[in-house]
């Protein structure tokens, strides 16, 4: 006997999520042992259901419309340690072992300039080339 | 002799930051020592001047909106330690020396749920009594 219709993984937690009027919600990565913030993207329903149920972490592209599986072209991929959700429900933070680098730069972490003497200033250099990242674009 | 018009200041960094259509910036608070990641909130440019004029976080209340100088009722200050800007301009990293508790629910960061077996679980209790934190409303 199988049942009628299997239900949602994770629906209990995506259903807690408050999505925003185009669907999608804010996920900040943090590397789950050094605590160093990477990034900051974006998921809608089905990029955080298959994070959940794959392990890796897929975000939204809202400049290209579509799922985004971190690290599918440059190899830099996230899995994910745990999924955590805020008090009111519309931002994620996302635990995980980065592979590699987090930014398109080819730096560790997307934040790289920091605030110095009014002024916006680089504070970490590349530690990969972009080009070998994403090939001769 | 005085100058004619003081410059902003701050004006090139608030200058590289990409606010969006409603005008804010998604902003990470994180405890500079720690690691721990606070919460996520939204600053406008009037948010982010003042907040690195003065050394004293100040968000967007979306909810309220108004500017939103953190801790002004629970006394749950974030003074600013440094502020960084992201690859894209997007989104803002605060490193914050957190007093108390950053989440209104009295526990020391908002992502206290975590994904566990398919639900969002609370991983975390609350350090203080909000009644105590906000007055009772």
């Amino acid at each position: 006997m199988t049942s009628p219709a299997a239900p949602e993984p994770n629906a209990a937690f995506l259903d807690a999520i408050r999505f925003d009027g185009r669907g999608l919600v804010a996920a900040v990565a943090q590397q789950h042992d050094s605590g160093e913030v990477l990034m900051l993207a974006w998921m809608n329903r089905e990029a955080a259901a298959e994070t959940l149920r794959t392990g890796r972490v897929c975000y939204w592209s809202r400049s290209r419309g579509a799922l985004w599986r971190k690290g599918e072209t440059s190899g830099q991929e996230q899995r994910l340690v745990e999924m955590r959700l805020d008090c009111d429900g519309d931002a994620l933070l996302l635990l995980v072992e980065q592979t590699g680098v987090a930014c398109h730069t080819g730096r560790r972490t997307c934040f790289y300039r920091a605030a110095r003497d009014g002024a916006a200033v680089e504070i970490a250099a590349p530690e990969a080339d972009p080009a070998a990242l994403y090939g001769q674009r």
